[in-house]
């Protein structure tokens, strides 16, 4: 090795050895006939003392070294004059006596620091200098950490990881597919994987029995935040099992994950049917860092002559505990973030609990002090509070809710990201209705088993009928989700059918799998993690694009490659394919 | 879950417990009353009995299972009359109480054992039910556990896995891209990656120190038994490191995956020179298991009036010991085997050493008995040998006879599976020639650092050049390959320059990682492995297909999913692009 040692693991029991160490200059500063100069690697960073006095030759030298120079040096540990308790090295310095440049550095176009002055496009294309920086390195060690635990977690209940192809067969059901010309088919493309789903189905088919993989997928939607062409997934299944030991194993990995890679003992996961989800909190994946759970007015506001909430078929609101005290133009403030368009709120109704126990709403005219005495009761609201109603149709007027709630969540400091409340929500519908379409669509994906006493409701009701499926939820975030598999050929076709597949689509696209089920398809299940946002959440970012080490921007393009890219008349030809742009 | 035991678990200790099974109807006979069948799963083969005396519709209910019907079981664990030691169950056996089928099966179009009588196209077609059959699924396992193995190798020591994009951008060099039309950038192309070379160099040049990846790569090259259009590497990258730390690290990995997979301890690795290779063994990736190097004979054969020898560039040959009792007619099949097209050999020489002391030549107009001797010390032939020799062209005739001398290992039973012979191939040529282009070619990529002394002959004689690359080789195949790096903006640019780039091409394609040179590039170097070769190794394969869950053909078809196909109209418009087919 060029070294003897990492930049962070010298300490006071060092004294006295001479070391080599090689890293980044992270800075450098002269104090009289004295240059200190921070050298970095990965491990950590180490203080190195050139002196006049003891090598007028070699201090020189060292006043030359520019920010992110390459350099190893040798010399011997000493102890430091002016200790840094802060970090592991920081008892004691090399004193010099040897240095060589293995690399000059431009000056970076940004601070190569942990708060740095560079804006996001100018990281982007410099990735590979962003990269440097401690918060983002520590995101993809975390990252690495998280994977081999996992590995071990499963390996030891077991499961086999197993490669499945990347080069697959495009399918109409849900995103959009990646597509890859054939050259050798020529004519006909591959697809990249939206997820190994009916192949991971096909190993327990084979008797794998339980299989996993940390895998590659791709989808072709327009992209936000938690969003990328390429994402990861952990991604699982079993035979002969039931919901229940799925929910148990990967409860059990979600706490190995916590334990090991956060050291932190999580509680048993709750666990919240989606109808309750979507009741207390309007959403199939809530935040359950803080209550503030939904409370249904109609059977206390109706019948009053306030037509809104007369003409509504859900009045609904919650409780924000403590903010009586928001002045009118706070409320209104509120009011309009609700009118957004992305929410479309159209009013908002409110009611004070003030201090001196008074109430006070937005709607005195129709409802008396009494009335609003049972408002309070129902919310369970005490003096101090601010009660925030909406009304309107019901699925619409929850998800408008649950954006208040988040938000009121937000500004009350009750979303720390410290703070981790995971939750399973189980019985999810099978279908769910597509106004664009004018049909159902599969909610999870089409594999997915109805619950078996619903399967009767599929002719008569097919909207209530409930899934096998569960999703796992932190934060308000959906981290993974599965079901319960069909491995029936016949409630297979009828799942087809039902999602408006003719028998001829239904056997050219999944005839493979159905053919599958007739030759002995064990009973099975299984369930996907998203890793990068599981990651994510653990580094405690907003966004994925910090635990992936060379994301994509909003348009899919790598800014630091410049891909996509034009590619050479030759090489289409040779596919067989033109572009039409 | 659905049994409380595999069926690979139950023995002796087990004795009068009730236990549920789930698993595969193996096989079933009807022995007087009784019937017995073999319940099998991943785990193993449990021996269930049904008796007419204890249960007769039981009985009856077990005799219309079928070959691969998916069943649950419940019964007690007895001791069984016939003991069957082979197998881990085999002294119990289950008299069972109760049986559910869980899926009946079509019988299959081939049978699910050992030994299939299913042709490989057949097989493929339902590739999920020749997954069922032992030696498949078990490459399969032993694929994982090699996974894991290398995984905690490189995770103690620092290593980090880091997932690069997939969605890369296409370059001219190398194999052929399979490439991805992009949709948000209408006109442009994504390209699979090749190799993560340049994203693992950008990581060092991001300071992580040390990176590995299990990762899929891509070449649409044309297929046969070791190529397949996607496949996987191990793929590692250091920095600080010079090739001797590399080279040890990963004969450490290697020494470890034989350890804990096969329990094989390796002895020390050879290290070979590419020059000696080529020389004693015709080939940079010989095959160690035997030995019978070449043995150049120019000094005692040329002059004597033999004009084959006399012209030829070199005469070499090999000593096939034992081998001096092949017949005439032997010796003719194995010149006519020399003679194929894919060897091209026009003539073989020969030489007996008889039993009885004299020696036979093919040439023996033109040497004598005295020369032949003198020959045979030059083999170190003894009594029972044959000496085989060839003649021309000093490149042409290595490698044929380099085919002869594997062929020779192979008829002498010298290339056994179950021994290994893995060593060191260094100093390879920095470039080949390439007679097509008219120009030289990076043998291992571009981004391989010339050796520093030799750097001075890129302008006066480039063929010379060695670089700081290395093979890893076992049996014959070559399974790693890696180099020292370039990390000099200027010498990767020369490097461009001699690989025929303009400047302006070089900026193109590889500007990202020239500009990245310039902002403190450390020293680095690695390796990646071909993981399916060296699974296939393992597993005593001669094709990387079956230590692949769902490999292609060699029309780069999979023949289950039928893909690649055709895709929608909509989807080409969505993408602008055309077939031109």
């Amino acid at each position: 090795m060029l070294r003897t040692h990492t930049c962070g693991e010298l300490n006071i029991s060092h004294l006295g050895q001479t070391v080599t160490l090689c890293g980044w200059v992270q800075k450098s500063r002269d104090l009289g006939g004295t240059t200190f100069i921070d050298v970095r690697d990965r491990y950590g960073l180490t203080q190195l003392i050139f002196n006049t006095d003891t090598d007028v030759t070699l201090r020189e030298k060292s006043r030359g070294l520019g920010r992110e120079f390459v350099i190893k040096v040798t010399g011997d540990v000493i102890e430091r004059a002016s200790k840094n308790t802060k970090i592991p090295t920081g008892e004691i310095e090399i004193a010099v006596t040897d240095i060589e440049v293995l690399n000059a550095a431009k000056l970076p176009p940004f601070l190569i620091e942990d708060e740095t002055d560079g804006g996001e496009e100018l990281r982007a294309k410099y990735r590979y200098l962003d990269l440097r920086r401690n918060p983002i390195r520590n995101n993809l060690v975390l990252r690495h950490k998280m994977a081999q635990e996992v590995r071990k977690y499963l390996d030891n209940l077991d499961f086999i990881e197993v490669e499945t192809p990347v080069l697959i067969k495009s399918t109409p059901e849900g995103a959009r597919d990646f597509v890859v010309p054939s050259r050798m088919n020529a004519g006909e493309f591959y697809a990249l994987p939206q997820s190994p789903q009916t192949f991971k189905q096909l190993l327990m088919v084979s008797g794998f029995d339980r299989y996993f993989q940390i895998v590659k997928c791709f989808r072709d939607e327009d992209l936000r935040a938690d969003r990328q062409p390429e994402f990861t997934q952990i991604d699982c299944e079993l035979s002969f099992v039931s919901q229940e030991d799925i929910l148990n194993i990967f409860e059990g990995l979600t706490r190995h994950l916590f334990k090991t890679v956060k050291g932190i003992d999580l509680v048993e996961l709750p666990r919240m049917l989606y109808s309750d989800a979507m009741r207390l909190y309007g959403s199939d994946k809530p935040d359950l860092r803080f209550g503030m759970e939904f409370v249904e007015l109609n059977d206390i506001v109706k019948g009053k002559g306030f037509s809104i909430f007369d003409n509504a078929e859900l009045v609904v609101g919650i409780n924000a505990k403590g903010c009586a005290g928001y002045t009118r133009k706070q409320v209104d403030e509120l009011t309009e973030w609700l009118k957004r368009p992305q929410i479309g709120v159209t009013g908002m109704i409110y009611c004070r609990y003030n201090e001196d126990g008074t109430l006070k709403s937005s709607v005195d005219k129709f409802y008396n002090e009494d009335e609003l005495t049972n408002w309070a009761a129902a919310f369970n609201a005490e003096k101090g509070d601010l009660m925030l109603i909406l009304a309107g149709g019901a699925d619409k007027v929850r998800k408008q809710l649950n954006e208040l709630r988040l938000e009121m969540g937000n500004r009350l400091g009750l979303r720390d990201k410290n703070t981790f409340a995971p939750l399973w929500v189980v019985d999810f519908p099978l279908l769910e209705w597509d106004e664009e379409s004018g049909r159902y669509h599969a909610m999870h994906h089409p594999f997915t088993s109805p619950k078996p006493e619903d399967i009767a409701m599929l002719d008569t009701e097919p909207g209530a009928v409930r899934a096998n499926a569960y999703d796992l939820v932190i934060n308000g975030t959906e981290i993974g989700g599965g079901s319960i598999r069909i491995h029936d050929r016949g409630l297979q076709s009828l799942m087809f059918k039902h999602l408006g597949f003719s028998p001829e689509e239904a056997q050219k696209q999944f005839g493979f799998l159905m053919d599958a089920f007739e030759y002995g398809a064990p009973p099975h299940g299984g369930i996907a993690f998203g890793f990068d946002r599981l990651a994510s959440i653990f580094a405690g970012l907003d966004s994925i694009r910090d635990v992936i080490a060379f994301p994509k921007n909003n348009s899919g393009r790598d800014v630091m490659i410049d891909s996509p890219s034009t590619i050479a008349e030759a090489q289409m030809t040779e596919l067989k394919i033109k572009t039409t742009v």
